[in-house]
């Protein structure tokens, strides 16, 4: 099969992989109907992460059962179906809590590469969840966005505890930071600040639900949020970008009480501890447990009341991953979905 | 009057100091029935904490209200009375959500230093609490506790959310800890991890509702937790020192979703951001915010259903302060109450 490979920081090349196989009788193979490239694949594409050697590249994926091994029981060839980045049984007590992405047996799905024709899918059962039927070319954006950006910023607001009457920010313009956007929106938020300094970025957060867009960063995005807010803060902040900056920006703009949800994956960053300590926010966030959210997210996908799927400003043949990854590094893309 | 005043650390003295006098129509005089030593004390006491010049001290108090300002309305001279180290109008929208400790108009309590005689206390209606009737001298240690430790602890507990059936471990045994046990106890833990290795206070904790007592510390206290947890972590996991060391013991020692309340005023604390992000902990806590707790404390108390006044295990004259100090430093008391 072909499959895009990190060589190194900038050098993604879409090359011949061998075909993944059952390895473990709880494995699925599906066949992708569409991938795409995730900020978090920017870090290493950007050096800031180590490449270490060739990385097959990508961990979002939707697509059909091709193979079950012996022990799989629920999901079946043929079924289009939809997992997130880290597979998990869904049975034991941490998945059971509803944090599936720390699953005592998780396995990261990415490892195999799903920018690709073909990946090999751990703990099927737990892991994948079957649309309730074949998903029409048009759903595919929106449901491959239910498998990490859609599910991440849904975490995000709710691990800020975003709900009806709160006043939100969201920290960050990616993909997440926007699909934060409208899960704060379907969760009730009565307003939402979006800070973003990207026309094409501040458009589709207002069609998100936004109901602000603030351009400051830093401290004068976080006098702005006071601002608004009499002084007080928002009640919920969502972090989707990883950094020191996002982070403490985030923390300031939480009034005492209120609460951070932070989903970018974190990258250098140090907390103050005193600082914190006399913020009153409250802190939560980490690798989203999408697969908690993921049937939810597929009724709201399949009935249309969300479209998330606009995040892909660019569609690209798998070959040309390299102009995707490009072109998200210099933001001209959002974000790339990726046709096998 | 007379009372305590820290000149540099380790130099504590009981000297005259002018009577406090009403100075906002808000404000209340209370004489007081008895006052203590805090944990936080020792912070500048030990030198960690600068001492810039001759601080009054002491910031836990109950008493009688001697006089009112004009405009205080439902406090009355003559009552028994509780309040907190911050004044709070109890009022305003931060108070309203329950984060009296950041009320917009915040004020600390303590710098009228409450380690005497007499105590003026800032915005009297909203941050005194008075009791039922006049206090029975032997519930004044617990009362006197409710001010802060118990609130504290209490607050550590709500923070870390704790409830029925969870499984609860306490970071620290000095009162705050040791009340966070009690609050754990009384909010319907079902197994609670007292972390100690002295001897005393392993008693007290166990009087107080803990069912294990954990003696190890650092990686070795989380492995232990660890292993009393099927390897998970505990659901909730109070810190009531505010170390580093005893920052990342918490953090450690909770399983992914679980929830880190933590009440030690924070020294020299950083957090790893990494770290904590694949922790997938929750993060809470900051000054207790005692205000809300006390109308239940007290209920508790005079009710006789809890006894936190047992954290007390010395009891001097206020004018023997600096032996308080001292026998609280070296570890031969918990706490220190203070007769004026």
């Amino acid at each position: 099969m072909r499959g895009a490979v990190l060589h190194a920081p900038g050098d993604i090349r879409v090359e011949d992989r061998d075909d993944p196989t059952i390895e473990q009788p709880t494995d699925a193979i599906i066949r992708l109907s569409a991938s795409c490239v995730c900020g978090s694949d920017l870090w290493p594409y950007r050096g800031i992460e180590d490449v270490t050697g060739p990385t097959p590249m990508g961990h979002e994926y939707v697509g059909i059962v091709e193979e079950v091994g012996s022990a799989v029981t629920t999901i079946k060839p043929g079924q289009f179906v939809i997992g997130s980045f880290f597979a998990s049984d869904n049975t034991c007590e941490i998945c059971r809590a509803g944090y599936q992405s720390a699953c005592i047996h998780r396995e990261y799905v990415g490892a195999g590469g799903a920018q690709a024709e073909l990946l090999r899918v751990p703990l099927a059962d737990g892991t994948l969840v079957a649309t309730p039927g074949p998903a029409s070319d048009e759903l595919v954006p929106s449901l491959l966005a239910a498998s990490d950006v859609l599910g991440t910023g849904w975490f995000g607001a709710v691990a800020a505890e975003v709900g009806p009457g709160k006043t939100v920010a969201v920290v960050g313009d990616g993909a997440v930071g926007l699909l934060a956007v409208l899960a704060a929106k379907e969760l009730g938020a009565e307003r939402i600040f979006a800070m973003s300094r990207y026309e094409s970025r501040q458009q589709l957060a207002l069609a998100y639900g936004a109901t602000d867009v603030i351009a400051e960063r830093g401290a004068d995005g976080v006098a702005m949020i006071k601002e608004l807010t009499d002084g007080l803060g928002a009640d919920s902040v969502i972090e989707a970008v990883g950094t020191q900056d996002s982070m403490m920006q985030a923390i300031r703009s939480t009034r005492p009480g209120g609460h951070v949800g932070y989903v970018g994956v974190a990258h250098g960053v140090t907390l103050p501890g005193e600082e914190l300590f006399y913020s009153h926010a409250h802190l939560h966030g980490g690798p989203a447990p999408v697969r908690r959210f993921l049937p939810d997210l597929i009724k709201r996908i399949t009935s249309g009341s969300i479209d998330p799927g606009k995040v892909f400003d660019l569609t690209l043949p798998l070959e040309d991953a390299a102009e995707g990854y490009r072109a998200m590094d210099e933001r001209r893309a959002i974000k790339t979905l990726l046709r096998p």
